[in-house]
């Protein structure tokens, strides 16, 4: 476990990647007590210059090395790199906060969403906790309290989630098959199967054998582990030509009836949920909307006419943020409370 | 009833608008028998001339005298053009196709996908026909031979809505706005309240006193006109920034079990139905790929784990075509069987 300081030895690794630059950002705008920032990414990136607090902070190639006195190391390297490195960090003494897929259904990893189960915290094994997916963080966010207050039975979640999820490179090749179709070229698809600008590919992560995506799979399982297992839970995840913020399409049925109204006092009053919902005003959550800000917006709640109690929801939330980095930092601020 | 001719005198209102223009190429292509066609629209479009089997086609004002001599006028003018002037055409002795939401909850009037129940066609007892929702056909020319088979009980529909359902002045407000965000520009919204480049709407058509929108209720309720008054059926629909073309995230729950690739077999042996479905090889409906398409396309068909007899179906098709002029089209050849 942690030993409490004033402040901490804080590493990045995966600094220069989307999520890893938000999370330099976020350390630095809640404050948290840092005595030290070491970024790491791979070599590609060795010697580029990054800014905390004003003062430049130089990016080293990561290493076996690389964590000697690191208190706490945030990961957002991929899938592979976190396999390979968080058990070096964590052998080295510090608690890692992994953003990747590699550590989330292993049993001795929390998986952690400090409005959902931060009490998952007491216990960490491996010295590693999991960052949930981004499309999960924001949903589990939205459904806690009303799974708390009528307690959730079946999920039908279809998400619409943007190219930010994939990285800076999916960003550029949104950017340039659009810039490509505007000038009447034919656009390239490096990153993605198929185009994605003016499209939509209903294909995130790789296909399972039961149809579904890893993504989709994510939902379920990390639905599981951290809310209730009892939850039936059936995803789509969709990746929409939009380049910040997820949007997801969530019905719920619940035990307990819950009316519109109620659902919307119940997320009003709990922590990082806005409702934005009066679709007199047209006001309902937006994804250009939601771009760098902290809480998970819900709207056009309302009561599901086709079951006895049942929900519908929109939710929308910074997926770099909330959906990653944010959740990260907020993690390692439960540790250090 | 509409006497048999060898070829009929066609008359399309509202011919310059998108679906107009649509109706206008899809005559031609299926080579329906056509001894006269009159293009109607708006003063504005006075005089326009069109091309119709490569010949000029002038545009005149919709009057009330356009209708005589007329046997099938099929309106895609706006539902309160459809509501003063359908029945001007019907009283003048034409059958009317109609694609506005006018008269599509008129008991008098039959709502009609020929996959689905070209048997309403045989009574018409106002002379008006009416063409469904752009996103309702669809769902229905994929979910009916699903329903013959094994009784679905419950529908939960996500919508991707392409701008080109808005009509001409959406698709030129999403390259508008793009342009001037690559631009540096501030984008102007005028058909929609909010910005549609590179962000979606969770609101189609305008929200009623239950918080859904009418585009959503019109999918319950034209469901349950045209396939089934017991199905149970909850939609959110959503613009997305893309031109052409409509995909949905469908959730089915039915009386009997299906399988995946039992419903594929079913699927790929209906009328109106191509099943697109290899997740090993990047195969699933896109937008891009069924534009100018006829059929309506499924794929991602996943059995749903999270109830007893449930499946997910992703479902495109062209919101112009069978979503509209086509579909309109083939009530009028089912007419002159």
């Amino acid at each position: 476990m942690l030993k409490k300081k004033d402040a901490y030895v804080v590493a990045v690794v995966g600094a220069t990647g989307a999520v890893g630059v938000e999370m330099v950002s976020v350390l630095e705008e809640r404050n948290f007590p840092v005595s030290e920032l070491r970024l790491f990414a791979s070599a590609n990136s060795e010697g580029k210059v990054m800014q905390y607090k004003g003062k430049d902070v130089t990016v080293h190639t990561l290493t076996k090395d690389s964590f000697a006195g690191v208190d706490i190391a945030l990961f957002s390297a991929g899938g592979s790199r976190s396999l390979e490195f968080a058990p070096i960090a964590a052998a080295a003494g510090c608690i890692v906060i992994d953003n990747s897929a590699a550590w989330r259904m292993d049993k001795d990893c929390p998986l952690v969403v400090p409005e959902v189960n931060s009490h998952h915290l007491k216990d960490i094994p491996k010295g590693i906790i999991a960052n949930p997916n981004c499309s999960t963080i924001q949903m589990l966010v939205a459904l806690k309290p009303l799974h708390d207050a009528a307690k959730i039975t079946r999920i039908v979640v279809t998400t619409f989630q943007s190219v930010s999820g994939t990285g800076k490179k999916a960003m550029d090749e949104l950017m340039d098959q659009t810039v490509a179709l505007l000038s009447f070229k034919e656009p390239a698809n490096k990153v993605y199967p198929h185009r994605i600008a003016f499209n939509c590919l209903p294909h995130i992560d790789v296909f399972l054998d039961n149809g579904y995506t890893k993504e989709e799979m994510k939902m379920v399982h990390e639905t599981h582990k951290m809310l209730d297992p009892d939850i039936k839970v059936t995803a789509t995840t969709v990746r929409v030509p939009v380049f910040r913020c997820h949007a997801e399409s969530v019905n719920i049925e619940t035990e307990k009836k819950l009316t519109a109204n109620e659902a919307r006092a119940i997320l009003a009053a709990a922590p990082g949920v806005i409702v934005y919902d009066d679709p007199s005003k047209n006001l309902y959550p937006l994804q250009i909307d939601c771009v760098g800000k902290d809480d998970t917006y819900v709207g056009r709640v309302r009561e599901d006419e086709s079951i006895e109690n049942g929900l519908n929801l929109w939710v929308v939330s910074d997926n770099l943020r909330k959906g990653a980095a944010l959740n990260a930092v907020q993690i390692a601020e439960e540790l250090i409370k």
